[in-house]
């Protein structure tokens, strides 16, 4: 029962709607294609939430009782408020995992956990991809062989303007020339990040089965620890004696600000 | 003269003002010390700004025509204007040099660029720290021995909480039984960043020798490089010719967003 | 049962015979006191190893058998035969965990995963060590507070002469004015290493609960991916089809070597 | 003058011997086209090294006096001699820069130092290579636009079995569907080590345009530090008065071992 890992996947769920080519792939939104995958392992226990939502269905009721945030967002990036992205970098930093999806590189969250612009080339044409599986002995790619092969999906291209990742996971080849790290992770304060590049809407990818993998295998990965001890900037005692000063200093020297 | 280095030392330069402890050690504020020991270096063209300048004595002249900045400040961290620190940001993602000092661990443009809450735990009480040189066939510690001993600084104390540094430099020694990450460097975008951790304002340690040739040292390491190729997310044509595509996607799935 | 650790303890077993101050604290081994506090995890199935043994207690059905192995060793480093470091080695790239303690960082097998020299300065004078918990999030630190502190124990001071770790761990402080990286992650292959610091014979370090707590963790974390796909050098057909070659080349540049 | 980097280019020389394909590319050896490629930077001064004269070219006087040294083998790697590896690694630890080139993935010195197999797959189809920069802030790719194109050249391709390295400089994409981390730089001891995949014998890589500016700026790159520190296992005194101990240790435990 402790083990259950409490997922919230949060889609900006506007393509779907708008779109017809989209909502033939994602009936019911990527949120939810996600979601049916995901319930399938017994220790996720999978709740969702999406931008047209009050505070973007993500309350600090939903935040506190989250152990890993999926982030897919893409034309409305602008329209998450300050002020859940600030909530929700907090989460991250006292432990909360994050997964971000595709087009979630351009996200405020993921820019301001990343502090660089993270941009990329792109193009959209339909062009295959092969992830290679640069880890073979991480979590995240367990069941994946040497790549995972995707026959359509949008171009992203390097230079991806991140901080270097703690490790690489995939490397992308497309079709049309270009390469991408395409799966990598980073720490944030106590809380895990993935970044994982597939995902256009106008493609059936999240119905890959080793695309749900990969992103079940994030889950677990980004699951946090439970016994994090906190410490913000506390003004401490010395444990051991301090030696007797010679010098004077001015007050703010010798007993604090 | 193409090798001449242009430095912008920007200070809070309050404490200077208001306390005259702090004013018997830097009468003319921390920046002009600073100032002093680098313009002996003839490869480094030294200009100072403050926060109570016009624009903190940061507009787009300035910035644009400055390879490293550094950063000293601790009090008014909050009166710090956001755009000012969005346009400094971009610049050191566009290539310039980042040196922050000592308590500007918590400035906005810190924290930004780091992405997490960059806390610590410190005390206040003139103890001995001792920063173990941990990388020495790097640029920053040339010319520095084993360690360098400051006799009476502030504490900062683990755990410091900041992404994994690309590497670690220095890890200091506190009398009253801390330890610290006191020296380490990040890269974001295309620009350098070094964080330094001596210098409290009551304490003469940016007259130490050691410290200044860290600090000098540092801005020869952050200096950008002169021919960065710029990619902000184009939209690119293949580079090699792309097979027929046997399915129909929706619009956005042929022929872009 | 399938998720039981099979862990083997290797030590080098010759300090515990011959000094009676070490006997008094490790009747039957520093190994034998590791393997009472380990085989209490029921998820953890302990063996141990020592020098004397045939092929140090290392032969390959021994080797196969082992999940993680954790390695203490001293005075006798040049003793153990390359060829059995050879094939731990190759057991470790292949995804077995290898955990390190104290002198076993000037062992054969550690020096050869870190391509370096592992140097570090060092002094036997019983003084107290405080290993600061810099990695709160880690599974290495779980239970561990902000910091574990040691009465006495031998100092291991920097420059410790080893590679940017994946990740580090724990920095001590030590009374006599030193610190010390003394708990750190690396990948080699598809295995995970981490060297930790404590344990230095004639101290009852490993009695210690923390210390205990952290090589259990260690020993959960360091355990193998079940499904590795494994690449060794394959000499492989194109994935796509290639383009018509224009040029003439040498025999090797069309068929291979 | 002082600041001349010596530079030891060293090369198997034997497909250039026994292949009249190499041979034409190459008529006096891989190490004479880059040796006229780098001696035509003022700041490097060059000299060659080969596998078939005494002690390789490599005895201590010409290794003393180098500051980086080049690396490219392919046929012969078990030919070098043991010894000459231990010194050219401790070496390169105390601060010798060195630059691994294409098969030399597969040197003894390259394997001592990653401490891992650095297997990677290949095929030889004289395809197309495109090395995307991925670090266009660095010293290394300095003058390189945003990708190198060869025509023809040996695939390499993940998983390269290497660490994580300090910073990723290239990926290649590969006209038969195959990426590779073809640069990458890494810190060993003092020493900075760079490895560069192009190069196959068979075309003519070397006398690239692009391909010798990332070798020269690699030059430039792995400089060593003038003034570095030794400290190799120092026993030494504490810097600060120890408490007086009220336990009684083994001799061992006070007056070391």
């Amino acid at each position: 029962m402790t083990d259950t890992i409490k997922l919230t996947i949060w889609n900006e769920f506007r393509h779907e709607k708008s779109n017809p080519a989209v909502q033939k792939i994602y009936p019911k939104g990527i949120h939810s294609t996600l979601a049916e995958s995901l319930e399938k392992d017994a220790k996720i226990e999978v709740s969702t939430a999406t931008l047209d939502e009050d505070q973007h269905g993500l309350n600090e009721e939903v935040l506190n009782n989250t152990d890993v945030l999926i982030w897919w967002g893409h034309c409305a990036h602008g329209e998450v408020s300050d002020e859940i992205v600030e909530k929700v970098q907090q989460r991250v930093l006292s432990g909360m995992g994050l997964i971000v999806l595709h087009s979630g590189h351009y996200s405020k969250i993921f820019k301001r956990l990343m502090g660089s612009n993270c941009s990329l080339r792109w193009r959209e044409a339909a062009e295959k991809e092969r992830l290679w599986n640069i880890a073979p002995g991480h979590p995240i790619t367990q069941g994946i062989g040497e790549y995972v092969e995707l026959l359509n999906e949008e171009m992203y291209g390097e230079r991806f303007d991140i901080p270097e990742p703690d490790q690489l996971i995939f490397i992308s080849w497309f079709e049309g020339g270009e390469v991408f790290r395409s799966g990598a992770t980073w720490t944030r304060g106590n809380g895990k990040v993935f970044y994982f590049r597939p995902g256009h809407e106008t493609y059936p990818t999240y119905h890959n089965k080793d695309v749900q993998q990969v992103i079940r295998n994030a889950v677990h990965w980004a699951k946090p620890m439970v016994n994090i001890p906190t410490n913000l900037a506390p003004n401490t005692e010395p444990l051991e004696s301090l030696s007797e000063k010679s010098a004077t200093f001015g007050e703010a020297g010798i007993k604090g600000q």
